[in-house]
């Protein structure tokens, strides 16, 4: 499989198992379930599944269904993602009324239905997380995945990061503080998706440090390239507004390094990412040309 | 101890313990953490995180101390009761100025800053309900716990309540649909406590239930209290809006059968709570005497 079948194989899964796992709408509650699925299944990529199944992949083998923890590991990942992409949108955070080429969240549902969707995607991710319909399978690794990942989003983590990014817009910031931005913001959840993936697997401690290390690298180069393809980019091929990071004085490699510095930052961040996997094995292969990927795509 | 004289002890405890879990004010994210603790150090009473210590103490006995998972299992629910609270009062929700008596958090902090301190705040309850910083104890009941909270306050539950809530405002709804919001927006979080207890003290499977529907039964008593109070209380015993309620059309229970009626089915409801148990020892005195506290409270 290249990567391009990668991707497409596992976005599959993991969308048939998120609209498996997800209420469905009908009783009194058909608007807010609307809502919540609305942002959910509105194109997103889901790296962060992504990257939590291709590490799990790195550690061990599996056939051809993945072990029901982790795959609702997966899907809580990409719930999470969606609460926060639906929270910055507001009219009150960054007011963007476009994303993934459809109108966001809150201009279809309004500000209040927003606000629930985001907040009901956020405690569903940890019902997913914790589900334990199924006989229970390692209580204690779970245990471990939901501390990581809640540290992740929290504030010192994801939300801290959302609103460092707020509080500096229109502000010059140096590159210490973007780089808080940067790594609370996007890197700390793409981090413990790939830790999610690791420790389901039943990572060593050494697999742990270089697969966190691993993720720290690849979520700072998906944030750059996020930053170069927010300059250079169309909005039609982004979905979302080009320019709106200048248009907002956002704090951004490109604003403090010009584009092609930006670019070998991207690629120094992956040589950095791919070093780290030198002691995996072939299994790990995947992980590796998902890094490449990640700063040779368009959108 | 009387029940006066418990709630006061353990809403100390339950106080120090939130005081030092929660990240101190300093560096990039002070006005966020002040955010998150302005509205949780606003003087609540600190009910679901005493329900939950209450019910653990129903089934064992503890000496001076709880053991960690049980605090920061109690000051989780906290923290989830203050985020809800938070978005509850936005201007896109409720819209209400005033929570005990203060200014409310998006009043003080501006509506970004209180969104994402609610969001802060869901996401720190899963933090402490998973942290692991001290040696893992009972790794399945803790996973349990956390499906069982986070069944309680997501799409199903308390935001679901929330969203139902709010949707009605202005029509006239029937009993079902008002024991259906109330069942979901303040009596599932109630349950969830006090099974969090239960489980945490490791409970037959027996007692669980019978916690459970106590737990049912008094959510119901205290949302029916909480409208009595609305209708009969004045805005500065209440320290937020009195009347509220009436003016936002909202459905309540003296609204649907008078208030001589809805004082008849808080105290019908706690009779059903304290017949629910019959079977526990005197341990479970505190847990009867909360839920006799909790139709004659005024606040």
């Amino acid at each position: 499989m290249d990567v391009k079948e990668y991707l497409k194989v596992r976005k599959e899964q993991v969308d048939a198992a998120l609209e498996s796992l997800l209420p469905v709408a009908g009783g009194t509650l058909t608007e807010h379930i609307k809502a919540m699925r609305y942002s959910l299944f509105a194109g997103g990529k889901r790296v962060r599944p992504i990257l939590c199944l291709a590490a799990a992949e790195a550690i061990q083998d599996y056939d051809k269904s993945f072990p029901e923890p982790l795959l609702l590991t997966a899907c809580a990942l990409e719930c999470i993602h969606t609460y926060s992409l639906i929270h910055d949108d507001l009219p009150a955070m960054d007011d963007d009324d476009l994303r993934r080429g459809k109108p966001t969240n809150h201009v279809v549902f309004g500000e209040a239905g927003a606000i629930l969707a985001g907040d009901s995607l956020l405690s569903f991710a940890f019902e997913l997380l914790s589900s334990n319909d199924f006989e229970i399978v390692h209580p204690a690794e779970r245990l471990r995945v939901i501390s990581l990942v809640s540290k992740a989003v929290g504030p010192e983590g994801m939300v801290g990061g959302q609103f460092l990014d707020l509080t500096h817009a229109g502000i010059e910031v140096t590159y210490d503080l973007l780089r808080e931005i940067h790594s609370r913001k996007t890197g700390a959840l793409i981090t413990a998706s790939i830790q999610a993936g690791a420790v389901l697997a039943n990572c060593t401690p050494e697999q742990f440090k270089a697969l966190s290390l691993f993720g720290n690298r690849i979520g700072l180069a998906f944030q750059i390239v996020d930053d170069l393809l927010n300059v250079e980019g169309t909005t039609e091929q982004l979905g979302k507004a080009a320019g709106s990071d200048v248009a907002m004085h956002k704090a951004t490699y490109p604003a403090l390094f010009g584009v092609e510095k930006t670019r070998e930052k991207a690629r120094d961040a992956v040589t950095q990412a791919l070093d780290v996997l030198n002691g995996f094995d072939k299994r790990a292969d995947m992980l590796r040309e998902l890094a490449k990927y990640i700063v040779t795509r368009k959108k």
